[in-house]
């Protein structure tokens, strides 16, 4: 599937003080995007329909679906009347277990609006990182990168952005997506095909870090999320439980350390190169 | 539950280039809310615990549990070990339905992530409302109340606001929330109790406008949705199904409009007074 469809156009009304102008405007596209295990749906999300390959490996890894990448044996997109579907098969242990879990909700009352019905599922158990160093100025130029990497942003200013960045602060891939959780989620999918070394880089957001961010590098193995927006209390708290090292409003000239691992020896301002 | 809880203090490292700087920050709390239905746990979300009253209720009339306000008897929130939950007693015809509900997805293979497997389902039907006539200034109005009605983003930069303004582009009321959906529902909740004429105003958002705050404004029978970032592709298709009038990138001086109602006569360029 082609980034084509990731953006429309539409007639808009641009009102400025005094004036109405009738334009043409890009719109980034909202779809809703269904997970097909082994032949049997399993969620269904609003996504940007583009790198849905991506995007359908790195959920099943966030979530615990698949344990590794290569127990994806095949993948395909298909265009539907109400949206997309993505077909994944999967290793037969993995999907005996996704048929499990689907048992045991259904065979409790029910599930909720997120297959989470208590309290106690809700905040899942977290596993542990290795927090590399980043320091100050690599995180200052990846910044400055990451705004080269979201063309689909530039155009709608409806995306958000996920990057995996070196320690030298460069851009070595990135994934947009309306939804902040997918942009990561395809950003860790195309990342997991790759065999990129997660421990030395940082994931980069454009977004807020909220649980379910930290939840999902920590799941991948990423040691550290730098977020450019902030972070919620939750989302300190997981970073604190898995060792992460958590930025938040990161933004030019400034940025801010929410948890930087004990096990780490505080990089000293300026200090990394690039 | 007090407004304390939606706010909490850590301790965190400032950069600028060539310095560091030890403070401690407000950070938005994020936390699991359980919403309980006669005893039955039915979903848990992430949400600020602030004004969850709003939120059950706001919830439950955009979900489509409840139909009216007056079918929610009692509400109780209460402070659990691992989060907070919310009962709720409801009207047991609609409790009916909302197991019969459950018992359907169970049934099936399972249910998904968001409660949905398939795409069918994803794009619930969208009922119609009718837009007010909404003028240019009076946008440009409530835009700069807006702010003065976000006391918990201004202290921790991490929350999004609903606010219901009037047609003089007077703020009537908002609310807060870590996730822009909460935001929504607990201000659609809160205008419920207060029985406000729906009709006569419009919901300003400082988020995106995505599919579904578009859903829940329509469930609502809000007529106008203002919001102050990108709309999707599927959140103006949804407009124009519905006859919402669709408001984004409301910024000072500037504002696009994604669709008008072709029923209402366009309002001419500073038409409203205010």
């Amino acid at each position: 599937m082609s980034d084509d469809h990731s953006r429309c156009r539409a007639p808009v009304d641009v009102r400025r003080a005094g004036s109405a102008e009738r334009l043409e405007d890009s719109i980034a596209v909202e779809t809703a995007v269904a997970l097909v295990y082994n032949g049997i749906s399993h969620a269904v999300m609003m996504a940007t329909p583009a790198d849905l390959e991506d995007f359908a490996l790195g959920f099943s890894l966030t979530e615990g679906i698949l344990q590794t990448p290569d127990e994806l044996y095949a993948i395909e997109v298909r265009e539907e009347a109400a949206g997309v579907s993505v077909h994944l098969e999967v290793a037969t242990q993995r999907f005996m277990e996704l048929k499990q879990r689907r048992r045991s909700l259904a065979g409790r009352t029910g599930c909720g609006l997120c297959g989470t019905e208590s309290l106690e599922q809700a905040i899942r158990p977290i596993g542990r990182v290795t927090a590399p160093a980043v320091g100050d100025d690599t995180i200052q130029h990846a910044l400055e990168a990451l705004r080269w990497h979201q063309p689909l942003q530039r155009e709608t200013g409806a995306t958000h952005g996920a990057a995996w960045c070196d320690l030298d602060g460069q851009v070595q891939l990135a994934r947009e997506d309306v939804g902040r959780h997918n942009a990561l989620d395809k950003l860790i999918g195309a990342l997991a095909v790759r065999d990129c070394a997660m421990r030395s880089g940082f994931a980069l957001v454009s977004s807020r870090a909220s649980y379910e961010m930290v939840q999902k590098c920590v799941a991948a193995g990423i040691g550290c999320l730098v977020a450019v927006s902030a972070p919620t209390s939750l989302a300190i708290e997981q970073a604190r439980q898995a060792g992460l090292m958590l930025v938040g409003f990161a933004r030019t000239g400034r940025h801010v350390i929410y948890h930087q691992p004990a096990s780490e020896s505080m990089p000293a301002v300026q200090a990394s190169g690039g």
